[in-house]
């Protein structure tokens, strides 16, 4: 089953993706065109991996980590399927990260790697955009790499932990303008999803609807206004976003 | 004014202190030792700073930072005045924090210093406490350091920010069972408050109920389980929170 959280009609609504089309929770149909879909979960504590792929970290010309290195992201950078993402107006390099979300589905301390899906609820699409000129920062990474408004589009939908047969060995797509620009896969995570949810628990409670963005693979390039980017993953979704200027925000 | 949250008789109340008792915001008033106190905003963003006061960062041999470390901390860490904090079993090295908490009163965008206080609603008391043993990390501060279940006490309460003269020029205490181990002031601020809300806002947009963690001076020490922590705010206030064992966290 496929979740997403819709605007429609005024009001916020859960619902279901079924044959291509959105059904409320109060069972109405409607089209896609007629609403704005919105994050699928409500982020609480979202936490985001850094270099998790060995061949972006090489990219990056990174050693690759010895351990998870995560930081944590801010509300404000979220938003749902086919919404604008405004390129800050002090960016001279932006890119796209596609990465496969893992939603908490209970609470979760002191969880051993062999019972972690037990605390999965589903999987999502994200596109952690990084401005990349702040990378290198004594903070890393430093807040204006990865926590501007907007710079976070995720969804469609949640699917169900049990409609995804191995959540590590899916391939990740991103497409800019239609043209195929990153791929990889799941299976070339350094540290994967049980191994992920032993570490965070292990120190911290994971809860409900908490999202952990497991890293991305190589392939980076630059985007700009007007760029469509679409990031994929296999059986869960495609993501559709598109990068607008940040004149909105010009100093008054 | 001084504006809390306190849980009693099985809700949620909005509340004022007035003259050493509580009043809910549907008149009521009610003595301390029923209610149980919450950080006084829902926390929203929170950002904190590393390494704000020279002193400070010479006392962990950190060179003063030339633009401000922040960092964002997850809600999991957040308690009121006089709950528990619990000393995490893998901790070699605990320290208090005492901090002055500014709470944003309105949506902030490309905020010029000059206009910084007009966004302030109001101040408040934390203790960010933090495990030493994990301050060295690729990616810092590591979650195990800022991030804990309980490790960020914050309150009794928000006081508004048209009753502080000057939020630039007040002394901060921490006691430790009755001992006094850490003392400043908050004009010893490396960047001060109209500059963190400049910065901040710059890059991204601060709404009402968000707090900035303004840093802590010099005046480490380790603190454990029994230990009861007084940070204090002149004209603000005074946090109590008492250190507890981590057996509750004891692998299952």
């Amino acid at each position: 089953m496929k979740h997403a959280r819709v605007s429609y009609a005024g009001a916020i609504h859960n619902a279901v993706w079924v044959n291509g089309s959105i059904q409320l929770n109060d069972n109405r149909e409607v089209q896609e065109e007629d609403v704005i879909w919105l994050p699928p979960v409500e982020p609480r504590t979202v936490f985001a991996l850094g270099l998790n792929y060995a061949d972006h970290a090489s990219e990056l010309e990174f050693k690759a980590p010895a351990e998870p290195l995560v930081f944590l992201k801010g509300p404000n950078t979220f938003i749902g399927h086919r919404a604008d993402t405004r390129r800050p107006a002090d960016a001279t390099y932006m890119h796209y990260e596609c990465e496969l979300g893992v939603v908490i589905g209970k609470t979760a301390r002191n969880v051993k790697r062999e019972d972690a899906y037990k605390y999965v609820a589903g999987y999502t699409v994200a596109n952690d955009y990084a401005i990349r000129d702040y990378l290198e920062n004594y903070y890393r990474p430093n807040l204006r790499v990865k926590n501007r408004d907007t710079c976070t589009p995720i969804g469609p939908w949640i699917v169900d932990q049990s409609d995804i047969a191995d959540p590590m060995n899916l391939t990740l797509r991103t497409y800019v303008n239609g043209t195929l620009t990153q791929e990889g896969s799941t299976r070339d995570m350094i540290f994967d999803i049980p191994f992920l949810i032993e570490y965070l628990s292990e120190f911290m409670t994971l809860n409900q609807d908490d999202i952990i963005l497991t890293g991305t693979p190589k392939g980076l390039s630059d985007v700009k206004a007007g760029d469509e980017i679409i990031t994929e993953i296999e059986g869960i979704g495609s993501l559709l976003n598109t990068i607008v200027g940040d004149e909105v925000f010009q100093r008054s």
